[in-house]
């Protein structure tokens, strides 16, 4: 099973998330991620929610979707060109002998070390998934304390 | 009415963000934004909410929040010193005579450009939510085709 990425534009108003995050829970599927915030228009967010399951079940999800009143658009980026990020926080113990090493892979991933102690560093970092999850991969070694993730966004490419 | 960013670990099982969202609009309270991804440990999840009212209430809702089964901690970033942050993909109209100061805002920003095409350009940018802010209202006058947005998350500064 692969993973699908969609994205909601809806109403902004108390119960719609919890509406439609119970939509995908009563049919047993679990959001791996999800971020909503507002749009350009305040009256509007968009959910956007990455999520693994059967093809069958997920349309049929996808219809009761558009079917919500407070739900004006479902996009589904399967088959679409489109740009995915997603930010992580993460705070990494930094021994002397292993900040200049962290440092440097801050450099090669070209993210940000946004906070700094003497026994640690805490670093933004965005991309696609895999690279977020290669950078965690990297820094597991050295002691994550903690960390925080975004979840994915997308837009679409537009046909140049 | 100032915002509270509360931060939730929580098990990662279908219909807890449900449960959770459903806690704060059975109470009236709007979620402005939210954000939810694995943390390290892949049974657990990390939701990262935003939110607006009156100061009694939120209490009694983060009473509620830690008696759930599935809520393993609860921490609420009033008063403590932390880092925030928030992603946000946006396509602008570049028509040829504003390409080059939409690129000057970009570098100001320190954003990226991420998509390109004859008449618009994606630029990602992080940052806490006034930078954010700033930079849609500089770019509006362009014209936005399209915004992602990913909401906050927050990790606590150590004290040096």
């Amino acid at each position: 099973m692969e993973k699908r990425i969609l994205s909601l534009l809806v109403d902004n108003k108390p119960g719609v998330l919890s509406r439609i995050s119970g939509l995908f829970s009563g049919r047993g599927f679990n959001i791996e991620s999800l971020c909503v915030a507002e749009t350009k228009n305040p009256g509007v967010s968009r959910i956007t929610l990455v999520t693994e399951g059967d093809d069958m079940i997920l349309e049929q999800i996808q219809k009761q979707l558009n079917k919500l009143i407070n739900v004006i658009k479902v996009i589904d980026y399967k088959d679409k060109p489109s740009i995915y990020r997603e930010m992580l926080l993460i705070k990494v113990t930094a021994k002397p002998n292993f900040r200049a090493e962290i440092l440097r892979i801050v450099d090669i991933f070209r993210c940000k070390a946004v906070d700094v102690g003497p026994e640690h560093y805490t670093i933004e970092v965005t991309g696609d998934e895999g690279k977020i999850n290669a950078i965690l991969n990297l820094l597991r070694p050295m002691g994550i304390k903690e960390i925080a993730r975004t979840g994915t966004i997308a837009l679409a490419r537009e046909s140049a």
